[in-house]
């Protein structure tokens, strides 16, 4: 395989094109699973813009966070599945977050003609609901939703395609099952715009029941939960502390330690998982680059897991 | 008068309320010349965001930048006019460019109605055109514009209510005199957008012509051009170099320093000032803080200007 | 009441003027049950300086802590509670360590003269003897204290009231109870200085035997030690690792996570509160803001617990 | 042509790939006149390193930088000339000057070979003569050298590679000529290592003279220096002063604004230049990109040269 | 004792100047048991250079980590040893690699001469292999080895002495015993290149198998494996996660918080310690300082190690 | 002279121990003429304080700011001078600004016992006065001041050593002559407070009076009012424009480049000179360090001054 890095070992991390997790660029007619996309984009934010650098900033930072091979895991994505940078989405509504919303969709519609599974780096997390809009269009996915905000909040301001409620959209557009979702790392002052989660069916589990129950037990309900039917994962880096990843619009504190997370992804194995995406990277907020490079190893163990599932889905 | 900051010598810079020019809070009922506004908008951006931090961070750092005295000019604004804080524009739109947009509007027609000279802080410079549109409501006003952009593009993206078209907007509205507007310290890659201003007879300053003529030539020139009509400032920090003002969204290498912008604005004093604003300040791209308080300097040279204009009208 | 949230909840956290904890601002002779207040000071500080500006940055970041609501406690602070930002203590002897302690205590006999239980943001920890000479004026408080230092050392370079004593201070001066203070993460160079903390009774908790003991079995000691008498609570962010909050002056590696201290201060709820603080905020050593959005989440949550504690008083 | 930007301009800046001034990448096979080229390298440093990162951040702010069209000579460099971003030179051997410095010779001997005009992004310093090499191969060129120092040093700890020689090594190798060098910007400790320059009949202008004498002056200096014959172009950022390009190894307080440097090179239209390079990023040292900033606009006034020079050279 | 800090205490932690960890400078002809030692050098990374600031920076923040007494083992280097800081290892070779290596190895091999303990701050961990050349020249010692990294890899890019193999280089040379070797923290991309840890004898004990078996048993585990020969213990600064150590070159997301790798040195004690390093500090990844902050700690941790180990020993 | 350089010239800049200018530390009765001396101390200030760290960061930057030799003047300090760096003034009242600025004088009373000329490194301003009282003990001298404060402030906030009154105090106190004061550069809103100034005689040349004559027309009248009597020279580094020395306390926008204060004091030759300092620079307002290279560099200009000068009268 093309991108299997094998060829690549030779190139130095501070050289070349950046791309998701160094992956080709993929090239038209190519053969794919997996596309690795980018949506530069933050109409969506209710406090601090600047997401709409995330793609880039992740690319950035990529060569310090991508294998081949998993260490823990053992995964080698390149050796199971076919993957590529396919770019950005391209978004000519640079103004209006409807229609904006809108171009989102169309992007992964088709993708999801192509039969492609795609790992997106958003972006705000507004972006979720054009991605499940075509993810779920055959049938409602469960989802393993990493984050510190439910996002399952109404109208605000004008508008509901505002990054604080693209899972209300999508559990209402029937492309999310909301009794196979699970939330996790719940914490901070917009709890009181959560009442969809509870009231739809999802189970939200609030930083403070993550620390008491430990992550196995929150692992083995998540399994009970999504079960063995389409799953996607949307983590959102806001979960994690912010001492972590301070480069994020709306940070609260206390939360993740990104050990936890990269458990808590791990223990995802075996499910049958059809798209990811990572969120909620803000890079004006945190040049440094550390924010993207939890960003960028985050969407490695996302990579691995869902070139994990497609491959089992193949064998199947 | 209670803004005379007489009272307030004994106040530490890093105690208290921050405020527009460490100016009193407008109370409700109080008489008022000049109102000072902050606008945290910046839907109209074609790159970076963040200008809607801009109020903020200029009260933050205002308090290293307000007189009582201009040690040039000797003016004393509070001696003069009566001007006060009022907050900012209330945008409840905050995710419709057009809307946010009429918000703006209404609100300074409001002004306008108290029969107030507005003094903004940006927000980015889409705001400029609803500020111009309640200004400019009686008769059009002539404009100094200090910018490496001219901003007077039309649509992009779907709008024209973005940042880069907020004087061909007041233009083809009718409250803006392009025969009477300067522009001064244009600049780089955005030049093909900039073919209105040419064609509607406004006076185009690229930074090279105003380094060969020299800033007395270039004073010279705007004051016949503006004559003694209404005219109004808009200052966008990104006229200035990038190493002075990196905080801003779109900034051009080889700009102004800030001693040559003190100049131009001290060389407009006896003008028939009855209006101005500070743009494009975003705070994520500038943590320090020195960009804000550029912002607040300038900021402090236009009131002093303003107070000393409607001191002249009133005396007239 | 004025400050309950509500009619706020349309306001963007980027907009408006910055109030501790987004709270009104005290409008004179207005009935209130707890006064925040800012103290910009430090020149109590030994090694780096800078919490002068701690207010300032912590009312920056306010927007994004407060509640109305608390999402663990469900403790909502403006339904149970009055409380405003009072502004800053106002400090004319910025050259005097001596005199300006005493004008710091003369600003809070008052507000003790008014029954109002302060919530104060430093300034660095010189200015919890001031404080507690309020406070503790007709009985000694118990204290639950949370810092890398024991601050019970002795005169320093010639004065006894730098950062490093307040509470040797206080009890000498018979307003805090040696017997009912319990001091929770104390480490690194400074131990030889914390005699007087073993010699009076105070029960000192080193990180370490925190580590050993859990948090359970320490919450259940430190109520157990302060029992229901009155009891103030005083926060140091440089008891939590300097990785969450690099912004204060004498850091000390191997502290708190922010859950760590999240959970001890809710593991407070019942206890007779009667006043708090949340110092060694430096601004210019975290431009970020990270520290001072650390600091401000737990100015909320010790808000919540002294307005629940204050209403149970009030219930009596 | 393909890289004309026109079918660019909805693509915004933030989105996409990051190449050399946005340019297409190249493609096999494709003819090409002027090759973009990055070259991540700093094993020659004396000092501070970085600039390895140099490349990746001077395409990360190239969307800031790039025309279609120079809005002060109007040139557009698409309209009469063929570029692309060949990526980066491969470098094998990481850990040694000498070999290193043979593969970029290499590389840019086969641009030679298909007749390409380069034009660099260090890297450091010591790329220039590898590259020089290749450029006058066939007959010593001239040289426009704007740089806080003349890098025309001997053998230092035990190398004569590094970034303080190349022009040295680049005189006694006879790919350039001395007497058709001009050395612009000059200042500093390190003067006493240039005997060389003066040894060899280059003109050395320091910073000082160049105030002394203008910039007008300088320029007929110039031209009557290298006269019509092949000239390159070489542009250490280091040679602007720190407050504008802090992102380098060895800054020199004291030296050009960027406009000044703009003027220089706008003066150099009409030489027979066949060959540049903008070095000395290192963007450690200034994670904000302002530095970058600057070398992506200076790259862009170079191109804007490079295409004139090749155009005309074409017509004959 | 000289450097028993007790002169010291009335310096204040900015004034004077800046050695490790405030010790004194050596005087010649000075009796010394540690010798603390600069490796200013970076020429051995793989990615991102600037170690060679290492020591400067720690140097600077050593006024906020060194005792003299450690707060929860007691110990007082200065009572029970001698130690000075000896500045740095001159290196004259700066542009080849494996020149300075030997340089290096000499300036250790003259420590070792004088029968001292050496103590060194890095520098990239390259340093390491000279280091151990010295330490282990009479027989071959054990290792603690706390790392993201098991350095274990072969020849790289042309060369064996990068900061990815030095203790491959040291086993291959028979100064480091593989089967008393432990090496702690491990994981990430680099997996694949750690087989002569597995080949050898090594005990390699990655970051996932520290969490579930816990630090005591990870500590029992190392006592039992380094026995009670003589031990050398090595600590990456990349060893921690890089929230809280984020200037280094090679950083790994989840990874040690600097409380484990506190509890991991304390482990420690009684074992037969005769040397020490701390590396991968890279200032300009991280100018807060607050990386070397971490650094200076745990190198104050091994100092209060080494101290008690040469005490024991010195008593026999 | 051991000071001079030239054995140095090998030892890498990040190197070794950090002292001022790179000179040697001073040795136990070795005959000096010139002292430089850290002077960390920054009580005096009336808002952002952390100048007590300005020595330390100066000896940070100072290896990229000194020579051995001049390369505009040729003036080689350590060939026509002894000099070194004689640690840090000890300051042990550090809660006292009166107190502490005697123990300064104290210090700088017995360099003058021992017939040194005094080059010191601040600090804060209030720094000079101490100074002054020493070098002007015998007669009072003349001054040559560069600042956007005229610094001739009277008491305030209970105290008359702040930083904004050190030459007021000098002329009280008969060791300095108002006649004999130039003050150039100043600015800003503090212009009230400067009505000693020119009560006392002393010579104001704001910054827009210094770019209306030019720098000849000023160095020609400085000449004249300090004629050949014993002068001093005190730059602070706010007089600089904030884009360049953003790390100080007060900032004034519109300031100096470091070009035109070189050029300043580039002009000062031939003047008999007994003193100066460099104040201001407050490191944590500027962790790039940008700041303290241009106050090392212009320490290294007065050091070159300075050197002439006591060679002159030596050779008198
Ligand atoms: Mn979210
Ligand atoms: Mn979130
Ligand atoms: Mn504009
Ligand atoms: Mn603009
Ligand atoms: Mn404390
Ligand atoms: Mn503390
Ligand atoms: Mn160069
Ligand atoms: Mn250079
Ligand atoms: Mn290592
Ligand atoms: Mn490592
Ligand atoms: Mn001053
Ligand atoms: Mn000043």
């Amino acid at each position: 395989l093309r991108n299997s890095g094998a060829e690549r070992s030779h190139v130095a991390p501070y050289a070349g094109l950046c791309t998701l997790l160094k992956a080709d660029l993929r090239q038209p007619g190519e053969p794919l699973d997996i596309a690795l996309v980018g949506v530069p984009f933050d109409l969506g934010v209710t406090n601090r813009p600047g997401a709409r650098f995330g793609p880039q900033q992740v690319r950035e930072l990529s060569a310090m966070a991508a294998g081949p091979k998993h260490h823990a895991t053992g995964i080698i994505p390149a050796a199971i599945s076919r993957f590529a940078d396919c770019g950005d989405v391209p978004i000519a509504s640079t103004y209006d977050l409807e229609r904006a919303t809108e171009e989102i969709e169309t992007y992964f519609q088709a993708l999801a003609d192509q039969g492609l599974v795609p790992l997106s780096v958003g972006g705000d997390h507004s972006i979720s609901y054009p991605i499940l809009k075509a993810v779920g269009r055959d049938a409602p996915v469960g989802l393993v939703h990493i984050d510190a905000h439910a996002d399952t909040g109404g109208p605000f301001n004008g508008s509901r395609f505002h990054h604080g409620g693209p899972f209300r959209n999508a559990a209402l557009s029937g492309v999310l099952d909301p009794e196979r979702t699970v939330q996790i790392g719940i914490r901070g002052r917009a709890e009181p715009h959560w009442d969809f989660s509870y009231d739809s069916g999802m189970r939200v589990i609030h930083i403070e029941e993550f620390q008491a129950l430990g992550c196995d037990a929150v692992l083995h309900e998540v399994r009970s939960i999504v079960g063995d039917g389409p799953t996607y994962v949307s983590f959102d880096v806001d979960s994690i502390d912010p001492a972590f990843t301070p480069g994020t619009g709306t940070p609260e504190v206390g939360g993740f330690t990104p050990r936890e997370v990269q458990t808590l992804l791990r223990g995802l194995r075996g499910l049958n998982l059809v798209g990811g995406d990572v969120v909620e990277v803000s890079p004006p907020f945190d040049r440094s680059g550390n924010t993207a490079l939890v960003a960028a190893t985050m969407l490695w163990e996302i990579l691995c897991l869902l070139a994990e599932a497609h491959s089992l889905r193949q064998r199947g």
